[in-house]
């Protein structure tokens, strides 16, 4: 078969399920980030797993590329089509499947949304906290190895992604993982898909591990001198073993941006941003025994509360960052880069990047999940400029040479997609090519997610 | 090269580190559990990874198999040598490489024993949990996935190995993960390598993660009328969030065998073993609560102690579980099987094995890791009646059997050896065949414990 015959064959059964308007083709072709679009030949949307699987076999058959789409939040170019192909849509295989209580896990769809899981999950007392800040599907999630700002507390993808189905490239379906705990009965499928971006399979249901809403949370920021002291807050914090389910932190050019964007009153220093979860008692002791970390490191007052409101007010802030930085510049695009780096070498980390987009000149405002040693800069790209998306891009190079310089990772939660390949052999050495060698094995004829990850063939 | 050449070109650079002598031979060539003995045709004692790696690329060319060996207390017939070929043991390969306190990480050679490295861990007041009750080697426990009492608490090796060091089946060393926490940078070939029963490469290095030693310790023990009172208690205690550091089952006959060996005054019922870790205020609360949801369950008093004896001792009894029914038949073997459920799911299969055991005439008591749903059954087995060793295996297979049937798995911690390959096909379905194309893909010629967790070629 051709690749238009494959088209047609698609078409035939998936009827208006199989688009080829050009505005779906944009729509997917597109990327948060500053890719320029490559859309594919096509995008389907299945509702089954056999219709997955009847789609993977087709354009098997006619070498045709075949790409995942969650929500298209992915920041590296992910689910772009550099080589065409049919993008496949997950967003109508959206159900949740099955919420088991008493085994704290749940089986859901790959296109369920981590907003739609937590509302649907409610009424059970229990959430899922994989929290990227985007309303991601939960496949896109499992399929980046998403984290965000919980991940401290209750880990990422990796730990919460207790099996799945996946589609893999001869159009097999197979079942990784299974409904314990843990075990010990073989190779890890499930750690080998989740992260792999769409390489390897598509997944088209995850079994996912839940956590009791906490009784109770507390809330709180405080400003620090430095970076450094902040940083060694983080450390002292993780190092006493006290448990915070969240703790952020923001340098002074987003407490700045904050006070613009919300009109709060924060003093332009770097802040951090803690939560915690527990009983009533644990939570109110675990504020206070930070509240003393904090101030071991020359740092005001720790102001918590226990209050839903407060607490909500601080996340709505953290989690708008994003667009606070956005509205910051109206007309500028952002360039955001994610590295992580253990956690004794983040001041240090921190401290050079600020320096160095300090130089730039451009606005570069610095998050992160501290707590894993993860941090992003949102460098501000004037379009007007033309110097500006280099300066940016070398930022983020450099950005990303000193993350692996200091024994950390090119990227802690964004994944690789296209903007982070070329870093996969200085991180990895002879481990890429063994990557490459998996997925040989896997998916001979390059039909899944081609282009991304593995080594190209030159 | 031929084999005998292989082993010569070997001697001529390990010396008396190779070894053949039949004492030897024989010692690697055992097994923990009731697999007769396969020896290997020698044992090397490398210092480095270089000298692993010579070993490695030596034996495949001459396609003679090499078996990874740690203390050798897996239980399903891991390490022995059903081809003959090279046993690896890491015994000298021993040293802790580097502690980093701020980093919650350390380095270590996969000899390092647990004990060993919590012994030279503690001057830092960090602690590695993962505890197998046997005091196995790091490399093992990672081969095998190991866990343990405080895996629903701390996780398993897949959760605290950051990353590693392994010579491949075509002797090349690959580093894999970072020092960051976490990382999006491609296949996860950490926890590929994680479990794989050194079929896909020999572990050289790992970096694990470390976690305080808890400021303050509570542990109790207490009784339930059923098993499924107890189980449902465990269910409470999890969904409530409660954070147990260790929760385990043992059985009425379990109870009773402790008291027979450490003249201890148990009633002759199901005990649930737990374990708080934390602050002072926090290890009490916790205690208390865990009472409170033990009474609603019809348990009697929840007796807990924040003495350091009082645990000591509890935990002593519970480790020194498989040498007490050992004693309590003298003379007898023992096989010990273990498998894992939904913790839903976890009244019902151990209600049915007691059931299956009962009719068997074999002693079997029951003790588990209940908080992953996690059991194993320790069936005594009396040399002189012919009949016990089949009346065990085919009891250990129904238990499997179950496992399945209940959404569980063959092996929760203990991995699958030559004892469980026949489980595989079943649990995983195509999923095997996946294992079996990744292992021919990284080691085409079957070089690496061949025999082992994949499909063989017929
Ligand atoms: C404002 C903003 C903030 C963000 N913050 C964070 C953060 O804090 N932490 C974080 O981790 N990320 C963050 N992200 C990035 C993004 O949200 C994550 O990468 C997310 O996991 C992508 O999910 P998605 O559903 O949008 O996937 P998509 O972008 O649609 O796809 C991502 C990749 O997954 C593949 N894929 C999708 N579905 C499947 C499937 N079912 N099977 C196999 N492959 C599939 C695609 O082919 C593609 O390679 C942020 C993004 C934005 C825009
Ligand atoms: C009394 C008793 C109680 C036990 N309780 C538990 C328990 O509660 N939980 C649990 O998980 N296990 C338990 N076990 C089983 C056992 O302790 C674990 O399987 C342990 O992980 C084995 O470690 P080892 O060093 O003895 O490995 P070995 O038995 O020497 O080897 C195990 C496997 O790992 C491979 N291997 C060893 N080192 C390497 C390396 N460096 N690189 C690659 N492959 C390697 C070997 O080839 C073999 O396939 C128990 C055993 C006993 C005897």
């Amino acid at each position: 078969m051709t690749a238009p015959q494959t088209l047609d064959a698609l078409a035939s059964f998936l009827g208006q399920r199989l688009s080829r308007s050009k505005s779906d083709l944009d729509l997917h072709g597109r990327s948060e980030s500053h890719f320029p679009p490559m859309p594919p030949d096509a995008v389907a949307y299945p509702d089954t797993t056999e219709e997955v699987q009847r789609i993977v076999t087709l354009c098997a058959e006619a070498r045709v590329p075949v790409i995942g789409w969650g929500t298209g939040t992915s920041l590296e170019g992910h689910a772009q089509a550099p080589r065409g192909g049919v993008c496949v849509d997950f967003s109508r295989m959206n159900k949740v499947l099955e919420i088991r209580p008493a085994d704290l896990d749940v089986t859901v769809q790959p296109g369920v949304t981590r907003e739609q899981l937590n509302r649907e999950l409610r009424a059970t007392g229990l959430m899922f906290p994989v929290d990227p800040g985007a309303n991601a599907s939960l496949g896109g999630m499992a399929a980046t190895r998403a984290s965000g700002t919980t991940a401290v507390r209750y880990g990422t993808m990796r730990d919460n992604v207790l099996g799945l189905q996946a589609v893999l490239a001869d159009g097999q379906v197979v079942r990784t993982g299974s409904r314990a705990r843990k075990s010990s009965a073989g190779y890890d499928l499930t750690a080998l898909l989740v992260g792999s971006e769409g390489t390897l399979g598509l997944m088209t249901e995850l079994t996912l591990r839940l956590h009791g809403i906490p009784e109770a949370v507390s809330a709180g920021v405080c400003a620090f001198a430095s970076v450094e002291d902040a940083v060694n807050a983080v450390i002292d914090t993780v190092q006493m073993g006290l448990q915070v389910a969240r703790i952020e932190l923001v340098d002074a050019a987003t407490a700045r941006i904050f006070n613009g964007y919300a009109g709060t009153g924060f003093p332009e220093q770097p802040h951090l941003m803690l939560e915690f979860h527990g009983s009533p008692e644990s939570v109110a002791q675990d504020a206070a025994r930070f509240g003393e970390i904090a101030a071991d490191h020359g740092a005001g007052t720790f102001e918590w509360s226990a209050q839903e409101e407060d607490r909500r007010a601080l996340w709505t802030m953290r989690h708008n960052a994003h667009y606070a930085v956005l509205a910051s510049r109206p007309g500028h695009r952002a360039l955001v880069t994610d590295i992580c780096v253990p956690v004794s070498r983040l001041a240090e980390a921190i401290g050079a990047t600020q320096a160095d987009i300090a130089q730039s000149g451009l606005p570069g405002p610095i998050l992160g999940h501290v707590g894993d040693g993860n941090f992003h800069a949102i460098l501000l790209i004037d379009p007007a400029k033309s110097q500006d998306q280099e300066t940016a891009e070398a930022l983020s190079h450099r950005m990303v040479e000193r993350a692996l310089d200091l024994g950390g990772t090119a990227t802690g939660e964004h994944g690789i997609g296209l903007g982070k390949m070329r870093y996969m052999a200085r991180e990895h050495g002879p481990g890429w090519e063994v990557m490459g060698t998996i997925k040989r094995a896997l998916d001979p004829h390059d039909i899944l997610n081609p282009g991304k990850l593995v080594p190209q063939p030159d």
